[in-house]
């Protein structure tokens, strides 16, 4: 086979809009100035992408994961591996992971209800009085390391904070599933639950996951977080409740997948999870902060730096998302803008043969402030695309272009195809 | 979630269509007069839609299906289950449905071919004289009933007369399969053919089938309805001969499926049969006839009065595909208009608010008389949707819209997405 070329994708996060009845019935991208987004659209091929299926609103982890061939129903079984990822956890296969809440409980015999269906076994039943623990923002580094490491039955249990009241845990051991009932009763005022096994190897998760809540409850009471938090008067976070497990899934090396290797610039830690738990080069790009304060021009620069040293390049801009869950279709023209600034700055530094791609992981409309299934416009960009006559880059424009309508389990043998990185299948 | 919205899904029944030549090379469609279909293309968002497949030609019951979420290919084993839904009867999950004939045999040794590979185990063979009994108009309901509730070997057979020679049979009972062969033989002055079952669980179907039969041609040779009919000289319908054995599968209800409930205002049996079968609210609209001269308006009354009841409402109206049947370009135009003026009386009476979608099951070309898996024009019409520029509701026009061409199984995901219905899939 000839020489790989060279590809990047760009993936302006939450792109994809509707008609803003403010805006003339335009949507962000379409009333937004885009002049170096219109300039790739002219000279490419243009078409619209459904990252998962058609009416299917992605998360930015099961869009991420769907952009780069891997199917999502068949590796995505819950939230939990990706927030661990997302945290900078080192999450290997096999490992069953959640999310969880620094939450405050009682075992004051006063404030259970009757009869207390709880967590079993620990005598009294404990209730959940505030499941963010006062929206604890200070402390939960130390909370997070006293539960740390704690073996149970021969199980690890990992655990690490996130922002405010969240956190993540990590089991790690043998054969454990992950068809596990929630402790977490999701509602203030009830009591903590016990976890059941849905399966054989799911019931060994449950136990470990049940002695586990009950050990957070013992160590965390007698933190000296919270007996600073007691004088305070704040609530404490005196148990850890974790919810959504997830079995982290034995993905392909992406290099093993497509045959080349590959580096993301990013902003999110989720998506630098993906990368991580995937074998790509994850770059931090100096002044990208992932808020509309981004420095797009540095994020440009460290995909045109990485595209040097591998074939393909991930490069997410997260601002346009912010300014979709915002509702603030004036923010998302400017979050947009810095998207057009980042492709021009790309179109300025990459090789002129190389594969520009542009589209979005799910488009966060501004009417409607979360991820919907509205498809994404995606264009390529290099010498051997088919270009298709449309003159600007916007949702409906893209619909009139050569691609058609994609499906983003194909985008990743799209640009293979276009880097000459595709081998013949057959003779 | 959001407060889901409202959204009626207005199906012209073998609506689609491929150019005449009397038409100047226009389709039907696109030869009507539709101001209101025009309007609803021009303020939306518009494509082409492959109710299963390209090129596959859906039945009205296969076609339902697979615009309503249910994948033809997994849940359809047979038309026996939507005969029989079709009817009228009540089918449960399990049942093995078949339709029916009734039809005249003789046992008389001078009209039996040698050698007779008949039915076995009843002496003489029994060999078929008229499949159609005469095309029988009168007198079915008795002899059904006569035949109705038979129970062999523990199975309960269930019969219900339709129209004409026409029936249908449930054989109801405990792990029953559907894979036997037919014991009608298809053509006149063919013998009675022994069912065989085709796997363990079918041979057990077979049996009873085939003792049903037997136990048919004695019931009915002594009925009175049959002694008429020999006074008359007319040909007895002394046999009920079942064919096309299918399983009523097992569907999820829409509600669960999709998350809000339904409701059908429909004109035909099978359709509303289907309706029934997954749990939606179905409706009758006085002056529906399901024919060229049904009440267009009344069916739009009805349509609005079930959307103030149920988030989703499937309303069918049936004339365009009888146009097509009868290869009639004039009368398909005027079904069409039918559709035009029922869909300008939703416009109406509908919230402004709501998404209305307009398309059809199935492509019934005049040229053909018959169902083809030519693609059917789509357009949704909403605040959500992206105007597309698309001017008129037709083919070819639908070709250059802003949806692509979209798959049946697609469908309901595209509403529910457009109805804030559809959680995110991921974080």
């Amino acid at each position: 086979m000839a020489k790989i070329g060279k590809a990047i994708l760009l993936i302006g996060d939450g792109l994809g809009d509707r008609p803003v009845a403010e805006l003339g019935g335009k949507t962000p991208l379409e009333a937004a100035e885009t002049p170096n987004l219109d300039r790739i659209a002219l000279e490419g091929e243009n078409g619209l992408l459904d990252p998962i299926a058609p009416g299917i609103p992605p998360g930015s982890d099961t869009g991420h994961l769907a952009l780069l061939g891997y199917h999502p129903y068949e590796v995505y079984t819950g939230r939990g591996p990706f927030e661990a990822l997302g945290i900078g956890m080192e999450v290997r296969p096999g490992d069953v992971c959640f999310r969880c809440n620094f939450s405050t409980v009682t075992d004051e015999p006063a404030r259970l209800p009757e009869p207390a269906c709880s967590l079993a076994g620990q005598g009294p039943g404990l209730v959940v009085t505030d499941r963010r623990a006062g929206r604890i923002s200070e402390g939960t580094k130390e909370l997070a390391q006293a539960l740390n490491g704690v073996v149970i039955e021969g199980v690890t249990c990992l655990v690490k904070e996130s922002v405010e009241h969240r956190a993540a845990l990590i089991l790690r051991g043998e054969g454990l599933g992950h068809n596990v009932t929630d402790v977490d009763p999701h509602e203030d005022g009830k009591p903590v639950l016990e976890s059941r096994g849905l399966d054989e190897r799911s019931r060994k998760t449950a136990q470990v996951l049940n002695e586990f809540v009950r050990r957070s409850f013992k160590v965390l009471s007698a933190h000296p977080v919270n007996a600073k938090r007691r004088e305070l008067g704040e609530p404490e976070a005196n148990i850890l409740l974790p919810r959504g497990a997830g079995l982290a899934p034995h993905l392909k090396p992406f290099s093993d997948l497509h045959g080349f290797a590959a580096a993301f610039v990013v902003e999110v830690g989720l998506v630098k999870g993906i990368g991580r738990y995937i074998g790509a080069e994850v770059v931090d790009a100096p002044g990208a902060t992932g808020g509309h304060d981004t420095d797009e021009l540095a994020l440009a620069r460290a995909a045109a730096k990485a595209l040097e040293r591998q074939a393909f390049v991930l490069c997410n801009l997260k601002a346009p998302d912010l300014g979709g869950h915002d509702r603030n279709p004036s923010l998302k023209i400017r979050d947009i803008e810095k998207l057009d600034r980042l492709a021009g700055e790309l179109l300025r530094l990459v090789p002129e043969d190389a594969l520009i791609v542009v589209t979005g992981d799910h488009s966060t409309p501004v009417s409607v402030g979360d991820h919907t299934g509205d498809p994404l416009p995606i264009v390529f960009h290099g010498p051997a695309v088919r270009r298709d006559g449309v003159k600007a880059f916007g949702e409906r424009a893209a619909g009139s272009g050569g691609m058609g309508r994609l499906s983003g389990s194909d985008l990743m043998n799209l640009i293979a195809n276009f880097m000459g990185a595709k081998g013949k299948f057959g003779a």
